[in-house]
C-alpha cells in the first residue's frame, strides 16, 4: 500500500497544522486552499487552489485528473462545503468525514438544537423562529416573557466567533434580523441567556468503526465574543463532573454519527444545593466538527494532539493516547498585533519565555485576526497562565503585562 | 520583516524533521534534496532538486534566481558540502551555520581528535597513521604495542554508521586499508579499543551570540554500528557524573565554535575505585554537527526539540528549555521492514501502542535502512522500552517479541 492520501477542504491554520501530524504518519495531505501562499499552503506541497463550494475544485481535490494518487478520505478545516456534493461524492465511493448528516448539525444550529434535544443531550431552552417577521415577534415575544429578561437570539447558518449573535430584550431588537431572515438571509433561532460561570469545552474523536476517545475538559475564556485563552484541564472541576461533561461530548459524537474531531463548547452554571457545595452542570452551546481553537493546547500538552488524532479518525486508524503530558498547559490567542510581522517578535519572546511553544501561522497581520497561538506548560497554574499571556502579548506587539492573570481574568 | 529562510543542503529525514518546528516558528524552510519525492521533499513547499556538492545549486538555494527570497542563513543535515564554496559564501555575506571551520571537526577525524586533544577534551588514546604504507604499518603496530591487544582503524573522513571503523589486532589487519590510503583514500587514524560499558551522547546547542544549552545525557544502545535505541534519560548516572558530561560537550561546542545543534557521542567507562563503587567516567568517540539520531527523543520528550533548538540557533534566536518532559523517554528506530510500506502497519501499531509517537519518514522499504523511529514517555522504564521497542517491530514487521528489552539488551 503507498502512503494514504487524506483531502481536506480549507487552507488556514487548522489545516496548517495537520501538516505535522500527517508528516509523522507517513500520510500524504492534499489540501484545498483559497489562494497561494495561504496559512496551509506554505507548509503542504499539494495544495491546489480552489474554492470551498466549487464542485470541479471538490472533485479534483479527490481525483485528481493529473495522475496524482486519488484521495482515500475527504475531511474539512471549516463546515461551508455544500451538502448535496458531499452525498454525491459518496454515493459514487468516496468516503466523507465527517459526513454530511453529521456536519449539517455543525452548519445548522436549528438542526443541532432539535437533534441534541431528541438526544436528551443537556441545552438551554430555545426555539426557532418562524420566518415570517410577524410570527417570528410574537415568538421571541413570548420566549422573553417565558424566560424572563432577556435571551440570545442567533442566525441558524455562518455565525462563528461572535458573530450572528445579538443579546436581546424585547422582539423590537431582533427587527432588523426578523426581516432579513424574511428576505432569505439564514433563520433564526433564540436561547434563553444562561447565567453561566464560565465556559468549558470537550473535544472529543470518533472514528467510523467506532472507536472514541475524549481529552480532559478545559476551560475557555472568550474576551469580545472570541476564544481568547485556553486552561487544560479546567479548574475546580471533580472527577465526577469531568466524567459527566466528558459523557455528554461522547453521547452526542455518537448520537450524531461524527466521524473526526468535534469540540462540544458548554456552559457550566452552579446550581445550588441545599446540603452542600453547589453543584456544577453543563448546557450545550456550539458544536464544531472538526479541529477547534480549544483543543490546541493538545499540540504541546497531550500524548496526542486533535491534528493526529482527527487525521487517524477520519483514516479510520486506531485513536492515540489523549492524556495530558504536565499538569497544566495554558493556550494564549494571538489575536492582530501592532508588529508588522510576528516573526519580529522571535527574538524578545522567546529570550524571555523559553519554555513557550509559540506556533505563527502564517498569515498577514490584520485588526483581531487570529495570528498564532502560544502553550505553555507546568506545575503551577498562576505561573503557566502568566508566561503563555506574557508571550502572547509580545507577539501582539504590547509591553509584558505587569500581572496578566490578573487583568485577563477581570476582562 | 518577513519570514526568516533558512536554506538547507540534504533531504533526507533530519531536514524533513525540520519542518514542523519550522512552520510553528514562521519560518521559511528551503531544502535542497537529492531526488523529487525525497523525505524532506514530501513536506517542504520550497525543496529545489540539486547535489551538495554542486555549487550553482548552494548558490541558487541561497540567493534564487527566481525571484524567491534570499536565505539568510544556509545549514546541512549532513557534513558532506565542499569547505572551500562554504567559506567563499562566508565571504561574500552568506551566515554558514555551523561555519566551516567547525564543520571540518566533524567531517575529518584527525582534525577533530587533534583539536579535542588541544581542547584537553577527553579522548581514546590515538594516532594519525602515515600515508606510506610501510610507515603506516609500523605506526599502528607501535600502536598496538602500546595499548596491548586490540585497537580500531578509522577512515579520518566519509565513516558513517560503523562504516568506515574496523577492529584491528595487528597491522596486517589494514593493510588494505593503509594501500587504499596510499593510492588517494581517506587518510587513516587508529585509535585504542576502549573498554566501555555502554555509549552515552550528549546533544547541545549554540547560538553565535554564545547562548549554549544541553539536554539530559541518554543512553545510545547500537546494533550492528548503528543506534538502535535510545534511553533519554541514561539510566544510573549520577548527578555529577551527567553534569560533567554535559560540560564536555559545552566545552567542545564553545572550543570549536559550533553553531547550531551538535551531538557528543561518548564511551562511558567505569573505574575501580578503593574506597567506593566505581567511578564513571566519559571519552569522546564522535562528533555530529547537525540534529542526530541520538536526539530524536526530544521531539516528544523535550519542551524543546533539537529540530526546533536547530533552527533557532542558526537563525541566532534565544534557544528553547531543554527540560524532559516526562521521567523516561525510549527512542527505538526501525531499520528495514519486510513490510511493503511502513504505512502498512499503522492499524496493527496504532492499536497495540496508542502513546506510541510514530514518526514515518515516507522513504522506500530497503534493508537496513533508517525508515523511522517511535518514541514512547511514561513513568516506568522497563514499560517504556517494552512499549518502544514493540511499536519499532510491528513496524519492521515483526512479530511482537514477548519481552522485547531482555531480548535487546542481550543482543
Amino acid at each position: 500500500m503507498s502512503a494514504p492520501v487524506i483531502a481536506v477542504v480549507g487552507g488556514g491554520q487548522l489545516a496548517r497544522m495537520m501538516a505535522p501530524a500527517a508528516g509523522e504518519l507517513g500520510v500524504h495531505l492534499r489540501v484545498l486552499v483559497e489562494a497561494p501562499g495561504s496559512s496551509a499552503a506554505q507548509v503542504v506541497t499539494d495544495a491546489p487552489v480552489g474554492a470551498a463550494a466549487d464542485e470541479a475544485a471538490i472533485r479534483d481535490l479527490i481525483t485528481p485528473s493529473d495522475g496524482r494518487a486519488p484521495a482515500d478520505v475527504l475531511t474539512f478545516e471549516h463546515e461551508h462545503v455544500p451538502n448535496d456534493l458531499l452525498t454525491d461524492l459518496i454515493e459514487h465511493g468516496t468516503p466523507v468525514r465527517p459526513a454530511p448528516h453529521a456536519l449539517v448539525q455543525a452548519q445548522d444550529k436549528i438542526v443541532m438544537r432539535r437533534r441534541l434535544t431528541e438526544l436528551g443531550a443537556p441545552c438551554p431552552r430555545w426555539a426557532p423562529l418562524p420566518l415570517d417577521p410577524e410570527q417570528g415577534r410574537a415568538t421571541l415575544a413570548a420566549f422573553l416573557d417565558e424566560v424572563g429578561g432577556q435571551a440570545v437570539v442567533k442566525t441558524s447558518r455562518g455565525g462563528y466567533d461572535g458573530k450572528g449573535v445579538r443579546v436581546v430584550s424585547s422582539a423590537d431588537d431582533a427587527t432588523d434580523w426578523l426581516v432579513a431572515a424574511a428576505a432569505g438571509g439564514p433563520q433564526l433561532l433564540v436561547e434563553e441567556k444562561v447565567p453561566f460561570t464560565r465556559e468549558l469545552a470537550v473535544l472529543v474523536a470518533r472514528r467510523p468503526s467506532g472507536e472514541v476517545r475524549t481529552w480532559p475538559v478545559v476551560e475557555s475564556i472568550q474576551r469580545d465574543g472570541v476564544c481568547a485563552e485556553v486552561v487544560a484541564p479546567a479548574p475546580d472541576l471533580s472527577d465526577d463532573e469531568a466524567r459527566r461533561a466528558r459523557q455528554v461530548a461522547v453521547e452526542i459524537a455518537e448520537g450524531l454519527d461524527v466521524t473526526g474531531v468535534l469540540a462540544v463548547e458548554m456552559f457550566e452554571l452552579l446550581d445550588g444545593s441545599a446540603d452542600g457545595p453547589p453543584v456544577r452542570r453543563v448546557l450545550v452551546n456550539e458544536l464544531a466538527m472538526r479541529p477547534h481553537n480549544s483543543g490546541h493546547w493538545t499540540i504541546d500538552g497531550s500524548v496526542t494532539s486533535q491534528f493526529e488524532q482527527h487525521l487517524r479518525a477520519v483514516l479510520d486508524l486506531p485513536l492515540g493516547d489523549t492524556a495530558p503530558t504536565a499538569p497544566w498547559t495554558v493556550m494564549a490567542n494571538v489575536l492582530g498585533s501592532s508588529l508588522p510581522a510576528l516573526t519580529d517578535a522571535l527574538p524578545e519572546v522567546l529570550g524571555a519565555f523559553p519554555d513557550a511553544r509559540v506556533n505563527l501561522y502564517g498569515k498577514d497581520v490584520r485588526p483581531g485576526r487570529k495570528l498564532a497561538h502560544v502553550n505553555v506548560s507546568g506545575q503551577d497554574l498562576g505561573e503557566v497562565r502568566r508566561r503563555a499571556l506574557g508571550a502572547a502579548a509580545l507577539l501582539r506587539g504590547e509591553p509584558l503585562p505587569t500581572d496578566p492573570t490578573t487583568d485577563e481574568t477581570k476582562a
